[in-house]
Parts: C-alpha cells; structure tokens; sequence
C-alpha cells in the first residue's frame, strides 16, 4: 500500500502541523504542552497565568489531557482517559476571532459554507480554576469539535482585557476528517518507505491503545488511595508556602499537581459527593492565591510585555 | 519595526517547525512531549520504551527537560534548570542516519560543506534507566549542538535491533542560527500586527526567563526535602506494585515521578555522594523492571507492529 503523495484528509500529524502553521501565520507563539498531568489545554501557564493582567499574549498549543474517569480500558471508539487539546489563546481577544477560527478550518479543508456547523451557546466554567467565561461550543454535523471562550475571570480575578480561547478536540475534528467511527483507526502517519517503496499507516491505536488499557486499570483499580490523599495535601500546603514566598510559577505546578490527585482520587471513587466540594474549594483557593501573586509579580516588574509593546510604538 | 516576511534565520518555534516537517517526511511519528517532568528526551516512553523489542518505531518529538541543579536564576546566559530538547529515535537505525542527520542541517539553512563540523566520540550512558549506547558529539564552530546514539541497552536488555537517537539542543543550534549570545535574546516568533501593521518580537525572555528565576529559587532553596523522600519511596513502590501486575506503562511513570525527585533532592544537596549511588541504583532497578515488563506485555501481543509491517509486504 502507498500512502498518497499528498494526503487529503490530513493525518493525525499534519491536522497538527496545520494548526501551528495557521496561528503561527496570526502571530501566536506555539509554545510546548506543559510537562505535567493535566485535565484541560486551560491548565496550561499559557492560559491560566497569561490571562491575568494587562499585558499582551497571543499563543497555540496543544496539551494531552488526562481525565482518569473518561477511561475506558481502550474498548469505547471514542472515549479516552488520555487525548489532545489544541488551544488558541489571545488577549485582548481579536475583533475577528470567530473568522479567524472559521479560516483555520478551511486551512484544514473543511468549508464552514458547505458543511452543517453550529454554534451552540455554552459558557464555560471551571470550579477548580476559579475561572469562567461566556463560550460556545462548535458542532459540525452533530459533533462538537470545538469551544470558544471569551474568559470574564481567571484565578477569581477579572481579566481585563479579556482573553478569547479556543479549543479544537484534536482526535474528534480528525475522525470528523478522515472520516472515521473509531478513534483507534485514525492514521496519525504513514512510516517510511520498505525496500520496495511501501509505506504502513501508522495508526493511534499503534500508539496509544496499550497505554489506554493499561492506564484505565491503573486509573480505576490501583492507584494508591491513601498516597494519592497525602499527596493532595503535601502539593496544596508547598503551593500555600510558595504563594506567600512571592513564587507563582513553581507554586502553580503544585496547583496542577493537587488537582490531578483529586481527579484520580475521584477515579477510585475515594471521594464523597459532600467531601468533593470541599476538595475543589481547596484546589480554588490555591489557584485564586497563585493568580494574585502571579498577578503582583508581573506588576512588581513592571508588566514587562505592555511595556515593550508600547516602546515598539514610540519608536516607530 | 516589521519581521522579514520569510525570516532568515529561523525564529525557534520556526526551527522546531521545520526540523517537525523534515523529519515527518522521513516517516517518524510527530509525538507530544511527556507530561512529567524528566531530565532528557531519552526518557520518553517514545524512546526508551520503544527501543525495546524487535517492533519497528520511528518518531520526533520536542520534550521540555527539567534538570534543576544546572538552574542559574536567569542570570546565565546559556544555562537553564529547564530547556528542549529535539529528538529523534528511529529502530532498526537506518544505515544511512548521519546523512540524514547533514541534511536536516541543510534543510535549517546550515550547509554542513561550509561549516566546521565535528562529530567527537562520546558514548552515552543512562545509570539510572539501565541504558548505554556507541556515539557521538556534534560540534558545530565550536558549540555542541547534537548527540547521536546508538542504542545497545536500555533497562538493562539488549537492543536488538539498535535504535539510532539523534538529540538536538534547541536553545543552542537556535542562538547559533540567529548568532545571538543570551539564550533569553533568542526570537521565539513575532506577534501579530498592530493597527500600523508594525509587529513585534517575542523573545525567549519574555516567555521563560520569570520562569527561571522562580523555579531556581524552587529547587535550590524551597522544595520540600522530607516530602520529596517521601515521594521517592512511594513511586518506587507504586512503581514495584505495578511491575508485578504487569502494567509497565502506568509503573513507568512512577519511575520518572522517582527520578525528577531525585534531581530535586540532589539540587537541594539532601543526598550525600555515598547516597547518591543507592538512589541511581534503586531508580535503575525499577526502570529495568518496566523493561521487562514492558517487552513481555508486547511479546504477548504478539510485536503487532511487527506483524503489521509483516503482514503490509504479504498483502503486497
């Protein structure tokens, strides 16, 4: 079999490759995942912290997302404990943001004319943040693909100016695209050439189906319950210490670190409806104290990327 | 002041981008970085994982490295606690992988002809994740900027066949492209246009170099030596549990979990030198348990990417 000289639809790395080549093309850092276990492309710095404060941001990125109830031991086509956001983020939010999410999908070949696609109103919340924004969701032909938001409140600070998000599910838009039922049969590439010149798909099943079995049974069965509740505890007191040391940024990986244990203290089912409140209370409160030092911190110096952007101005 | 429209040199996101597009056409899998914390690409289950067994594999992929005693509090102009590395890991090694290595330089603009090019013997070693290899520095004026390996062992079994690692340094093949000496002067890319069409650069400063002097201050001063104890002994033990139970991906986790807090520990000096031994030990002993774990799990599949490479050339 020879793969296509050039694919149409585009594999599961071109989709990507695509995506970083359009926001690139708008001025977007592509900046990497954030190197910690993670529930949303929101978690990422990139978001959550550049979203607070005054100072201009435009970046795109994509981050795996862990959500350990969502597994289903690699059985279900579409559900994973395990995928890919891709996620836009830029403050002040542009004027034409929706337009430029709709041509970023014809760069992925989909004519938003020709195809049934749907905004349905959906504002977005997260408890654990402390964060919320009035969004949409994107549907096209019956499947959401994507969330757009525009964010009112990060950290429960306001953000100002606000911070417009968008979220593609990468494995959705791509099955969507290649037009198939099951996420493990997407190609995510074609390898190289053997010595006659034929090429194998390689396919996200050969990537990640032993990791979604094997993670479900950990995520579900084995993860040890009575470390997972200590380590929720050591990660929420180091953030406390670090917040009032005048230190975000470390103090915001033990933020992400909490909540992750809370999701997988969730996935044993070791949390009760009544104590889940109080564990996502305690998560906030830690997100809303990193928000705030973030916040003087950036101010303390002088809120650096408002200031070279307008010395770019006087100098012009 | 206006960006080249084609800007010569590459920006580093634009490097990571075209070593993504050269590499792809060479039939790797563009993967997403790990989502924890390591020291090296090599520790990639993409890597480390992947060069066990006779299963073919062949990726690419950017991983953020966290190595917290090289951290310099944003002062240093070429040393950070956390940097990217490129990577690239290919089984069976193609025979002519050094040649292809030249002309991924040629495609970032370097022509190997015109520069000084050295490659320096050096083989490689992994104590803690059991692993060594035959290779090679490369030098390029005088600056290292790739590692070439050629896998033997890894957790403590032989590599049959040998996989090939080529590890790029970014931040340094990147100041060498854009000649600039501070690694925080590098231009990530350009923003958007303002009203006047004028845009403006985003340095690696401007994203990272908050980030480095908070996370120096962290790891040298702040993180919590009788927790980050705590958390070793406890990923180790995860890690055994797992083994047992014959889930080496979840338990490979716990062995990065292991030795990021082990680095922590040595930036922290909380290991004395005789210590510092017994830890590397205990770290290898779970890796190469994964190891084994690992090639048995896919030896009971069956080696199903094997047999699909199989299976392509019979229906061929």
């Amino acid at each position: 079999m020879a793969a296509p000289t050039s694919p149409q639809p585009p594999t599961f790395q071109q989709l990507i490759q695509r995506l970083n080549a359009y926001w690139a093309e708008q001025g977007c850092v592509l900046i990497q995942p954030l190197d910690l276990e993670v529930g949303a492309g929101t978690f990422h710095p990139a978001t959550f912290l550049r979203s607070l404060g005054p100072e201009p941001w435009n970046a795109a990125y994509v981050q795996p997302c862990r959500r350990p109830t969502d597994g289903r031991y690699g059985e279900n086509p579409n559900r994973l404990q395990r995928y890919y956001q891709y996620q836009v983020a830029m403050k002040p939010s542009p004027d034409n943001i929706v337009e430029l999410y709709f041509d970023s999908l014809k760069a992925l070949g989909v004519d938003p004319l020709v195809h049934d696609l749907r905004l349905v109103e959906d504002n977005w919340e997260s408890p654990t943040l402390g964060a919320w924004g009035l969004g949409w969701e994107v549907w096209l032909n019956g499947m959401e693909v994507t969330q757009f938001t525009y964010f009112q409140q990060a950290g429960g600070m306001e953000c100002r100016p606000v911070l417009g998000e968008i979220t593609y599910g990468l494995e959705r838009l791509c099955m969507y695209l290649q037009n198939v039922d099951n996420v493990y049969d997407l190609i995510w590439t074609y390898g190289p050439p053997d010595s006659d010149g034929r090429v194998t798909p390689v396919t996200y099943g050969d990537v990640y189906h032993q990791n979604e079995v094997e993670q479900s049974t950990y995520n579900f069965e084995v993860a040890d319950v009575a470390e997972l509740f200590h380590r929720f505890d050591a990660c929420e007191r180091e953030a406390q210490k670090l917040i009032e040391l005048g230190l975000p940024l470390p103090a915001y990986d033990q933020v992400c670190k909490a909540s992750h244990s809370f999701n997988l203290l969730d996935a044993r089912r070791a949390i009760s409806v009544t104590e889940r409140q109080r564990y996502i209370l305690r998560v906030r409160r830690i997100a809303q104290g990193v928000a705030e030092a973030y916040y003087a911190q950036r101010e303390k110096l002088g809120f650096p990327v408002l200031k070279k952007a307008a010395a770019g101005q006087e100098a012009a």
